[in-house]
């Protein structure tokens, strides 16, 4: 299993992947689930991925060699010559449909899995950052401002966190601690998911440095947070008021 | 959907359990999933249940009418006569599994879940408070200090919550308040499950009132506690140390 986040507030836009890859219980490795497409002055284009691990790569070295032309007059078609975030999604989603669909039908009988989603983010140009949701038949979601994040993988335990404490205004570094913290809640509760984490952050104020880090076991910060948000918790249960209906006059 | 939980601290049992029922999005009723299966002087048997209704309907109606004796010199078997809790959950699963395998014969090659699982708490004679979950299949597992809770339905976004607040040392009320902040996270997330909310709270100390109570909509406590939660969760995060890694020196 896996879990990633992707968060678009105002400020920018985070993303955070974990790296546990696992066929059973005891084959679990390390891997890479966020992948850059693109990342030069004109762009900066990040995916991360959750699900079947064959689809994901097929998916990958498609888009590194370039899909086919739509026509006799025109070039393979890369991240790197679409015009905009849409046009990347759609090629994105496209490479996706074909790399699942190839695999599928290999795979048909046998009970294995070839659906992966996706988050992609990033931009193009001029253009603003921008977070898609792409799903295994390459069609897509757009996140928007009333509910600014998309998760992959699994989703549930981290879910309420993010409802509860990322905003549109939420800051980059309430973010990236809310973010934190919904790995914190998911990886108590799912082994399959754990650390490292890979985390980019990109400022939509363009003057701002891009931020990306390895979070590592045993990081001094991360084991910090999950202390502190552990009795932070139990000192905001205290305030609750305790139910009227408990006491008997 | 459903969602239940169980919590076993020293200082007693607390069940909630939510009454929405469905057989599609527009197919949506009420109805009570806490069934109390003795309650006099000598014992208190509550079940909850999750999962296919007509299941759970077969084997309550099993269990009131009594199953089959276990040799021809005794009489037919129901909660009533057992004599520890431990009896209890064998005859509850016994009746679970004979239910779910009338049931599951007929709905062969439909597609139709008949799996349901159970919270089983309460107490017989002088022993103490039990809880225990049983599976569809019968079998059950207890509850223990370690972790002093069980959950069954949509389970996920619940888990976080109880797994960092509810202790064993917890008290009544602090247990009653964290299971409702767990029920608070799960209806944001999943449309499945809403209020009203059953609740029955058993204190280990016999000389104190049992208390049951439907938490109705609109519900002027549930209400304050969920928005004073997430006042209390927003706080908490201003109180987080900020990532050291979000500033380049």
């Amino acid at each position: 299993m896996t879990y990633c986040i992707g968060m678009r507030p105002k400020a920018g836009l985070v993303i955070i992947s974990d790296t546990r890859t696992n066929a059973g219980i005891d084959n679990i490795s390390t891997y890479n689930k966020l992948h850059i497409l693109a990342d030069d002055a004109d762009r900066l284009i990040i995916c991360a991925s959750a699900g079947s691990l064959s689809v994901t790569q097929a998916m990958l070295s498609m888009l590194a060699e370039g899909l086919d032309p739509q026509s006799e007059d025109t070039s393979i078609r890369t991240v790197a010559t679409m015009p905009t975030m849409f046009r990347v999604a759609q090629l994105v989603g496209e490479a996706l449909a074909n790399a699942r669909r190839d695999i599928a039908r290999t795979l048909h009988g046998t009970g294995i899995n070839a659906e992966v989603s996706l988050l992609l983010g990033g931009r193009v140009g001029e253009g603003p950052l921008m977070l898609y949701l792409v799903y295994s038949e390459g069609n897509f979601i757009e996140c928007q401002p009333d509910s600014p994040f998309a998760q992959i993988g699994e989703l549930k335990y981290g879910k309420p966190i993010l409802d509860r404490a990322l905003q549109w205004d939420s800051t980059l570094n309430e973010a990236v601690k809310v973010g934190l913290l919904s790995f914190d809640s998911t990886m108590r509760s799912n082994l399959s998911v754990g650390l490292p984490f890979d985390l980019i952050v990109v400022p939509a104020d363009r003057s701002e440095p891009i931020i990306r880090r390895r979070i590592m076991e045993n990081d001094a910060y991360f084991t910090q947070l999950s202390a502190d948000w552990g009795r932070l918790i139990n000192e905001s249960l205290q305030q609750i008021t305790d139910p009227p209906f408990m006491t008997l006059d």
